[in-house]
């Protein structure tokens, strides 16, 4: 159940047919999603809430036509794997990997191990690769001491990916929590037009960031008037993951600010970018296709950066309304030490939206 | 008026004694505003509306003892002047200058008119001085390219400065528009407590930005209910310039950091940060003086950055009333073309925060 | 006089046919130089060692039709006015200015007047201007506090502008101090080939910068050698401007990494970035130009990243060329005070670099 | 042997008393050097040339007392770990570790099994831990698609630190290339002055970039002179990780600048960070000790920053003279399909420097 379902919506501008990322054509998205045991924490035993999520920016060999893009860190609390490149090079070379905080290490690991695999020509007669992996730290109910994601979760990620994928407490998402609700992964796109020419922008989150009473959905004060529902407890130390896909035209320099958009969209939903929360948004576009090998003078099509305003307003909706789906898609979880996360209530939701006159009463 | 005496609250958290940035104490605003002629635009002649701001920092010399400061760039379509250096030395040395975005040139030699008079070392036997100002476009109502601010209006406000000002449709804000309304200056304040101590963190915003739709107040949707309200023109064009003061002891480091969260302000009120718009944050402390001509180690009081959540919370809330406030303190301004841009309207916008339950009806 | 009629070679690459950044065709430099009164300081009064250096990008209308343009900040100790939207937009379109540091307002006034008179539309029916002021202060041989720039320097400058021009102590150059001898205007270029296509990079430098045993050239510690030569004093308190042009065709990202390599150029003569120094590089490609009111999709020419080193390696040894041929081409200058600033000595030059087997003995 | 034992000089001022980072007190560094196997490439079997570095910032426990730090991307072709957060938070709170490119992944592993065990509460009551691993691509000589390196072996190398550790061909140098020659770990410190009080300025650099006729030492064409020495092969793809210690009290704004310094070093040598070469530099200073728990306000020891240049020249001196000495110390090594990659040959060298009137004939 998304947004739409509830008859809340977003922003203004249309979603695209599956409202996800992988309306941007060629995105796929694969989860693998690992919970096994409960009770009292042993680290390194578990409880074990956590998983692993792959986005594909395109179908083919991402190493030998990489894609343009951009990243903004609104909170670098975090621990992000690649992004140093990303600005430098302006390109992304393999899948988006996110994880748990303490499995960067692993998702790294496994990445390669499918990277290395697709590309036999790495580190014999080409130089090396940018693994990309971002993270959060789903402790709250997860043994991430116990470093449950194995290599072989990261490529099973990969091949698992498909346009169709589920959302909420699955992959990656599976022990995040927001705004002292479940929260995990979700997605929204747009279709914006520039100029006459339509555009898809589509938003995946992995959400684990805020304070039960920040919590706001199409401006209404849900966090607030829910603050005395149950299963509050260790608000503010999470972080949330954006990333932003189009087919619109962009360069790296504009894929750039197309990120910064993403924190408008995360602001909306009551995020303060909190001094625990490392929030990172990273975008790309699937029009200009870099090869890898290629040495003559390439021409990059992009948009004026004075047209692109719709582009920044799609990416923020995107990201406001992923965010949110993200709490929507998620089922209650109980995790390590029986704590649990309860997926946002969605008939006090309705409730709530009619009494600040969003909904028909 | 302000949004408290609407009965609109924005956010959680208490505003200070005045509302205002002054509320940190030794912060005092002084504004020139610059009214002169109506009807067609004859460039060069009129008509004339725009002014100077002037924010003082601290009461003493600024020059000889500096404040901490870090800022940023949510929008870079701005021609700033002083940041490079603010983010190298992590300084303000100057009074804050705010005009409109030709007359820069002039406002840098009036803002350096004052600060040689006061410092008769500078330039003979000590180095330079980093003015700083920052700027929005009033071209909608204002001759901008007469360039009517003169050097002395510079010194004017800056003379002109206390802890009581005006805000709305004056000195700097006098020919801007937000949203398509009338915009200009606006102020607000938190006071926040951390760890047991209460530091005030005050905002003063110059608004120049928005698409009408996009205006929300408090999360509610008051620009898409006010699309039919006259005055609309010439959107998504402008700028924001926002400006964070606070007691709380913070390095520059984390006052960058600060700076950023104005951006989170900013987006609830329905700031996408378009590409043609400015938008700038500063932020600076009041606690660490630094002294020109220090020799020796120093000690710089910082909070720890794991307790200095509440202040991102509070930059965020003041700039975000700081803006709202803006548009609820300027009156209906006719400018070039007799172009009228229309105070927002008290009527309708308590109408309309009736109609989505944030006030009683 | 520049490095290579003493028969010193800096860096391996081939200069242009004028060892000049107006070996990239289109490139023009302008300068007005201001030298009055001698003897003591008389804050205001003189004497007056400065001016003004105005650099075309291309003949044509440059706000309406931009280039693509990095910058990189070495040392943040500096007063630029424009890069933050350069950083933004990836684009100048105005010339660039170099003057002393407490004429940047008047740069930029003037600098309006030039572009505001060649586009009417400005602040009338299209969006404002960036200026690109970049600066230096001369106070060491200059009343800097007098601000003896005018605006209608700035424009004389822009007007002077050709594709031969002098170098060392004219325009921005007058005062400027470099390894305490006299300092400037210096240019240099380099033919570089990439893939079988050949390209120029050419820089203009502004030096101001440097202890007297810092300097180096061509790798021999001349300002060793010459500690005991007169006219030492105030040293490490300077600044660079350093402007690189390339018809090579580079993304904006591309030419902000080309200006890093400035760096390198400026490290290698002998540049610490000390505290006091503003060091700071623009890049401009001639390659792509950006319409003003282009509202489709463009094709933006580029070469892979993959093989731009050589372009980074042309621009480190065109701007260590410059930074040397500022020195060779400043003339002795008696300033504020009667202090001197000496021409480096070209005898003991070449006394030095054969001591140290750069030339033959 | 290190450049004074050639007498050879680098800069101008005194190294410590090791000549070494370890000349900071508490700074420590091991190494794990991994070699097997010989002849053909057998992608995944070997040969093996490859290790980890790891260097100690202070002899406590980092996580709990962090230090300040700051770093600078002179080139971002490079996959760093853990700088996000250290821009954001301006402190490291674990040991550095250096590797090779592919085992970045297990490098993380490997840091997080060493902090975890040292950190019980990490994960279970509080927050998560920012690993940094940086590293250079080793493939010339390495097999780096068998990922040799162990988990272990990363422990191993935090266990075996030292304040007297190898140089040259081991650790995580075990494999790199310099200008053609043998490259790997090199070390040099600086004793400077600041306002009477003496500090040390220690480096460690990782350097495995460069063509041969690019080598510059001590300002001396060394490269083009060696030319038509044997070795050639594979030049300008490599990289540099330049981590730079120092006891003098910085903020993570002064450390930021202190790590710019680094590059000044490195292209005094010869490097013009091409674009294959990730050039990443690391500060910290050991003065300010962070404690994770702290919250009530602290404060920060910091010099002015008008008085910090001498600390600049002390850095760009130190990581010059370590970049030579990691050629001067490092062996000659065969490696993959018997590629040889020479130590740089000390008669030569000498030879050289005489001619060009370095060392008395």
């Amino acid at each position: 159940m998304k947004a739409p379902d509830l008859g809340i919506r977003i922003g203004r501008l249309e979603p695209g047919k599956r409202n996800s990322i992988s309306d941007v054509k060629g995105v796929k998205v694969g989860h693998v999603t690992l919970i096994k045991g409960e009770g009292k924490l042993v680290p390194g035993k578990g409880p074990v809430r956590t998983g692993v999520t792959a986005i594909l920016p395109h179908e083919g060999n991402i190493y030998k036509e990489k894609l343009l893009a951009g990243a903004f860190v609104m909170n670098g609390y975090s621990k992000p794997v690649g992004l140093v490149q990303v600005w430098e090079l302006g390109t992304i070379e393999t899948p988006i990997i996110l994880t748990n905080t303490l499995s960067i290490g692993t998702a790294v690991e496994g990445l390669l191990d499918y990277v290395l695999e697709e590309n036999e020509d790495i580190g014999v007669t080409t130089g090396s690769v940018n693994p990309i992996v971002l993270e959060c730290n789903d402790s709250y109910l997860n043994d991430i001491r116990g470093r449950h994601v194995r290599r072989e979760h990261v490529v099973e990620a990969i091949r698992n990916a498909s346009e169709d994928f589920e959302e909420g407490a699955v992959g990656a998402g599976t022990g995040m929590s927001a705004f002292e609700f479940k929260g995990g992964i979700g997605s929204a796109s747009r279709i914006v037009e520039v100029e006459g020419r339509k555009y898809t922008v589509g938003a995946l989150v992995l959400t684990n960031f805020g304070k039960r009473e920040d919590l706001t959905i199409a401006g209404v004060p849900v966090g607030l008037e829910l603050r005395g529902y149950p299963g509050r407890g260790e608000s503010g130390k999470g972080s949330i993951i954006m990333v932003v896909a189009t087919d619109a035209p962009l360069t790296a320099r504009q894929l750039n600010r197309l990120a910064k958009r993403a924190a408008v969209g995360l602001a909306r939903t009551g995020g303060y970018a909190y001094n625990g929360s490392g929030d990172i948004a990273l975008a790309f576009s699937t029009t200009n296709k870099i090869k890898h090998y290629e040495k003559e003078p390439i021409e990059i099509k992009a948009i004026p950066d004075s047209v692109i305003s719709p582009l920044f307003k799609a990416a923020a909706e995107a990201v406001e309304e992923a965010i949110i789906n993200s709490l929507l898609q998620a089922r209650t979880m109980t995790g390590r030490d029986n704590r649990i996360r309860y997926a946002l209530p969605k008939d006090e939701l309705v409730r709530i939206m009619k009494k600040y006159g969003r909904l028909e009463p």
